[in-house]
Formats: structure tokens, sequence, C-alpha cells
């Protein structure tokens, strides 16, 4: 099926170069498709890497192995499967990530465990040995291409690429990050995360930079839900090259470290959001902030609950006021909350307060924020100074015709 | 909107009459309808009461009452009022519930603990005093009624009447069991229930009762979801009158005790199955047998979060054999489980062993089995000897024309 570009779609913006590294794709043909779904990012000698993976029990090869990988720190090479997620194929696929590996550091002269390897797609399909083997000669040959080219041949999906970039100072250097994600459906919370990728010159110690990708998963990626259905091959890799030459980055304490963390932040934030407009079948994004929690993590888990409810959703995608819904979204979710405390508002427009609908509610200016494509829940649970941000799509008829209208 | 009537309706069975309980109906007209949607059931005196309710922390006045008033054991009076679930109304709301008791005590001459009252409709708006005032003169008149015309009352989105009943053999007293259940939209497991009402002549010790629908709750309603969202007002009572005249029931070693438990599961898991088969949208009913999970509460919680996984309920809807989707909700689970050891089977067949695809996996005899209306999915963890069953629906367009499409 073809699939319409989201109306909630972003134009791919301006991205720099990364010093450290080259990105290159090449037709693996994973599928019956003639478009570019293998992505190979060289990358620099003593490149620093990060990750965050699915904490689903049935993760693939390529979530084990790298979950190993990114505890050695460093990487010289990501390889991206689109087409196929290799996922539930036992030793079979296992196997295939195994070669892709050992190809890959054979032409590069480095160890198999610098090399990471993503695959996304359908689940209980072995990624085919012969096209890996022949889409990795080709792609070790290409041309250098975009990040958005790059972006386009991760996506599967994905109606639109995404990306981001942010740059900051550490003390006398300037640095730059940037990032591509994809993902757009069986995009879940909680758990982890979806595919992306994030590149910077800067130089960052491996166990800092995990903990810094670790702090900004936790207030972005898992902050989004499309489905609430978390995939089996979820990932984030960072991946600090060092060619800007700053004194590397170790601690929080470092000067630049502050600065450098608010740019991850804001690339991660961009792409977590990006996945979010790009949900199956989406017409409206919608920020749910969550305050007065016993705690920011009760925040969150009430935030995604409201976030996760189909009948919330679809009031919003029906342009209804349904606080009710709202209501019942934060009792279910076995957080600590008191009935006669919680407020409801929508764009700005408080409907109930402290348990009870207000007197003088005015549906008129909150019926016309539901009418916009960008869509405000606000609730103060009244218990606590816990506070969260999370996002997610309205749930719409386009959702059903992707999943269930056509066979995968 | 008129609902059509769900394509996996069942006729409303044969239900005998229940000594010591009378029903009565009357037109409250909560909502603008042209129907009875006030249910009052008369108890003898000396009938036992049990409930079990909504976990949710935003319950309304009337769940946060009939909590304690469980407790004391007795009662003497049920009132359903449909079209409005007077929860999330704060004070006013609960003054409502007040005067419903405080009328019925009077005429009844009992005490206004007595008398349990649910409601069942929108949230957010208080119960209208005068209309429950006039709505419950009317029905202490009203001539008494047949238990499909009770179960009609206390509908409110639902597309047919669901009632079920049983008999059963305590030493030598023949006892008879009769329930009926509403329910359709804002369905989920793991807190509680919907609106439920089951009935016997049989003498049951109040504590006894409480214990066995307990137990009857966890196998039968904390099993079925339609769509995962759980509402503020969920309440199952069973009353039993007494008046089948057998020596009151009051443990599990009292003869007659394991029959009667046995007739009270069957009409649970009757009602409990209804529900789903009223599911907004719901075009196919689906059993989940979970085996070999760590525990029985494991197994639940596994069955239950392939239930409530949008990607294989959209996919059961399509006929799509996609248990790449089961793996991915096993594994989201947040339970015990082990990829390698996982098999998956739908209608009998199994698709994978073991944490692989099978060789010579069939498709055919799958692919008949999902165009059928009953859909039956096995899964197998590998890891232990815990098991549930686990019923829900397919999630359709259906379910998003009622949600979406039209204000409520």
């Amino acid at each position: 099926m073809d699939l319409e570009r989201s109306p909630l779609a972003r134009a791919f913006p301006e991205i720099p170069a990364i010093s450290g590294v080259e990105l290159r794709v090449a037709r693996a043909r994973y599928k019956e498709w003639d478009r570019a779904d293998l992505t190979f990012a060289k990358l620099a000698e003593g490149t620093s890497v990060a990750g965050v993976f699915t904490k689903s029990a049935c993760a693939s090869s390529e979530v084990e192995l790298g979950r190993e990988q990114v505890k050695l720190g460093s990487a010289r090479a990501l390889i991206v499967n689109a087409g196929n997620s290799n996922a539930f194929t036992g030793v079979r696929g296992r196997e295939a990530v195994e070669q892709i590996m050992a190809q890959v550091a054979d032409a590069l002269g480095c160890k198999p465990s610098e090399v990471l390897v993503s695959s996304t797609g359908v689940i209980g399909v072995p990624l085919p040995k012969d096209k890996a083997r022949a889409g990795i000669a080709a792609v070790l040959e290409a041309d250098t291409c975009s990040w958005e080219e790059a972006a386009s041949a991760i996506g599967t999906t994905d109606t639109f690429t995404k990306g981001s970039g942010a740059s900051a100072m550490l003390d006398e250097t300037r640095i730059e990050l940037a990032g591509i994600i994809k993902g757009s459906g069986m995009i879940a919370p909680d758990m982890a995360t979806m595919l992306g990728y994030i590149f910077t010159d800067a130089a960052v110690e491996p166990t800092f930079l995990q903990e810094m990708l670790s702090k900004a998963n936790d207030a972005t990626y898992s902050c989004i839900t499309v489905d609430g259905d978390t995939s089996t091959s979820d990932t984030v890799l960072a991946f600090a090259t060092g060619k800007a030459g700053n004194p590397p980055l170790a601690s929080w304490d470092d000067p630049g470290a502050d600065a450098f963390y608010a740019a991850l932040l804001q690339v991660c934030r961009d792409l977590a959001q990006l996945v979010v407009r790009d949900g199956e079948g989406a017409q409206k994004f919608i920020e749910i902030a969550v305050s007065g929690a016993d705690s920011d993590e009760s925040a969150r888990r009430v935030g995604l609950s409201i976030a996760n409810s189909p009948l919330v959703k679809t009031a919003i995608a029906g342009g209804d006021a349904n606080w009710g819904r709202v209501v019942m979204a934060v009792g279910k979710a076995g957080e600590p909350a008191d009935r006669d405390k919680l407020s409801i508002g929508f764009g700005g427009t408080w409907a109930a307060k402290d348990g009870q609908p207000l007197a003088d509610y005015d549906e008129a200016p909150v019926a016309k924020h539901l009418e916009g494509q960008d869509i405000r829940i606000d609730v103060d649970l009244g218990v606590g100074d816990g506070r969260a941000t999370v996002w997610t799509c309205d749930l719409t008829h386009g959702y059903i015709s992707i999943n269930a209208d056509y066979r995968s």
C-alpha cells in the first residue's frame, strides 16, 4: 500500500556534516522494492558509542549484541538494514548479524565488536545472508550521501524523513550534533525507543556519553507513544567522533558538559516528536503535561496512561473535549491520585478543577483548540511536585486501515 | 447514533425466577431517550451481598459507598441508573446517591446501607436529584418485570441484552443463579469489571459469598478486555436471598460449596464473555490461552498484553496470521519469558516453536481459522507451569466510528 505523507510532517532540516562520519547507502533488496535499504555510517578511529535498547524479553540478535557492544565503548561503523527486522529468527538470525560484523570489520581493519548493526521490518524471517553480503559489498564502495538520504534508507513505513541538528560551544570549541530516526507504528514508551542515531564531532568519554544518553532518553524517547506496542528492535545509538578537538568530556563538572547535554536533549526531543508526528494514521499531535504528581516518574506513568488510552485518543480525533475520559485514564494508571484534587484542561482552559466540573466552564475556546493540529492537555493531580510531559497522536481510521485492511 | 447489533451477539437465555428477588424498571429520563433507565431489584430480608469494584483512583461515589456497604454483608435493594455515571461529580454526586438510598430505605423499612446503587453513563455530570426522586417513586410502584427487561434497562451503548443462569444441587437442595450484565466500551482487566449483578436463592454467608465472588472474578471479569480502558464505575454484585432453604454455605468444606462455586463461575464466565461479544466495533471473539508461564498471574498478564495490543487486534481484524506481533506483545509484557523457548499457534496450528518459525509451517489452516468469528491464539512461554485464558475482541473501523466520529 502507498501511505500518504503525514499531515503532521516536518521538512527535513539543514544538518551540517559531522567530522569523522561518512554516510553511504545501497540497495540490498531485503524486500521487493527499488530503493536504498542498507545504510552504512563509517566512523573515525577513537569514536565513542553509547546506546539505549528495547527492554523487550523477545529482543532481536542485533539488540542482544548491541547491548554488549556499547559496553566496550568504541565504534567504527553502523549498519542499518531496512525491510527485515531479523527478530525471532533464532540462531540463523544471529549468524546473519555476525556475518555482517565480520565483513565490515575486515574491510575497515577494525574489530567486529566495533560494527554496530540494526535491522527493522517484518518479524520472524531470518535476514538473508546472500543479500546482506552483496549489499555490504556494494555499500562499502558507494559514494557518500546526505543525512536525508540516510534517513530515507533506514525508514520502512515512515511517510517522511526525520532528522535534527544542533550545535554547542564547549568552552572554546564549537561542536555539532546530527541525528536521524525512523519509526511510525509499534511505538511505545516505558520500555525504550525505536531506531535513532545521533552523531557528534565532540570528544566524549563513552561512560559519560552513556550517562547523558540514558538521561535524555528518560525525558524524550521514553515519553512518546503511538500505539503502546513496543518493538523487539528499538535502538538509539550515539556516536562521538572527537574530531572537534575539545578536551574530552568525562563528567558533568567539565566545561561545556551542560551545553553539550542541552544540545543532545534538543536533538533527542526533536527526533522523538518527529516519530509521533509520523504515527500511523495520525491527524493530530498531542502534548500531555502532568503536574502535581507524587514524583516525576509517577507523572510520566499517568501521562502515558492518558496517551495510550484508545478512548482519549479517539475523542481527540473526533474533536471531542471529553475530559471524563481523561479522568478515567488517570484513575486506571495505578499511581497516587486523589479524585477530589484532580484538575484537567485543554489548550490552556481548565474544564474541571478539584474533582468537579467548573461551574463557569466555557467549552467554546476548547472546541476551537481541538480543531487544530497541535493539542495540549493539562492534568494537575494536586498530590505532589512531580511533573512530566509526554507526546502522542490521535487514533484514527487511518491506523486501522494501515494495520488491518492490508496483509503485512 | 444507532448502533448495529453486534455480529457476535447471543440470544438472551431462559433464566428462572429467583425466589426472594423482584425486578422492576422505570423511566427516569436521565438522557433524552424513551426507554426504561432505572432498575430496581427488591431483595428478601436476610439477603447476603458481596461485591468487587473498580480499582480506579477516580472511582464514583456509588463505588466508594458500595465498597463500605458490602462489608456489612446484607442488602434489601439494588438500584441501577443508566445514562449518567455520576462519576467525578464531587459532593453533589454523593448527595444524589445518598438521597436514593434514603428514599428506598424509607419505602422498604430497611437501613440506607442495605440499598446498593450503581450508575453508568457520561462522566462529570451530577446525577439530577429531581429526576432520580421521581424515577424512584415510579419504580417502587411499577409492575414486576423479566430478567431481559432488567438487562435492557441497565444497558447504555450495549447492542444486545446479556444474561446467564445456572443451577446446582447443594446436598438435597436445588438452587438457582441468575445474572445480568452491561458493558461494551471502557472495558479493561487487571483492575476489575463493569456493571454485573448475580442473584441466587441459595443461602450463603456474606464473607464466604465474597470469597467465592472474588475468586470467580480473578478468572473471569479480570481476564477480559475490550480496549484496555478501565471505567470509574465498574461493579459486580452478588446477592443470595436464602429462599432455597439450604443450610447456609459458610466455607469450602460445606456440602454443596463446590457445586455452588462451579455454577457461580459458569455464570460469571458467561457474563464476562458476553461483554467481550458486545465490544465496541467487535467482529471477532478472541480467546488467548497462555501456558508455560512463571505463574498463573504472570500468564494472565502476558495474555492481557497480547489482548490489549492494537497491532495484534488489528491483525486479527484483517485476518492476518501475524504471529510476529504476538511475539512483540509477549516481549513487552514485562513478565518472565525466554525468546528461545516461546511457541505461538492459531486455531490449533503451531506457527512458531522454541523461538523460531516452524520450517514446515502451513499457513492454509490458520488463514481459514482466521476467517471465522471465534479465534483462538495459543502461546506457550516454556518457562514454568503457569496458565491463564483471557478473552478480547478485534479492533476495527467500528471502534473508531463509535468513539471518534460522533460527539459523546
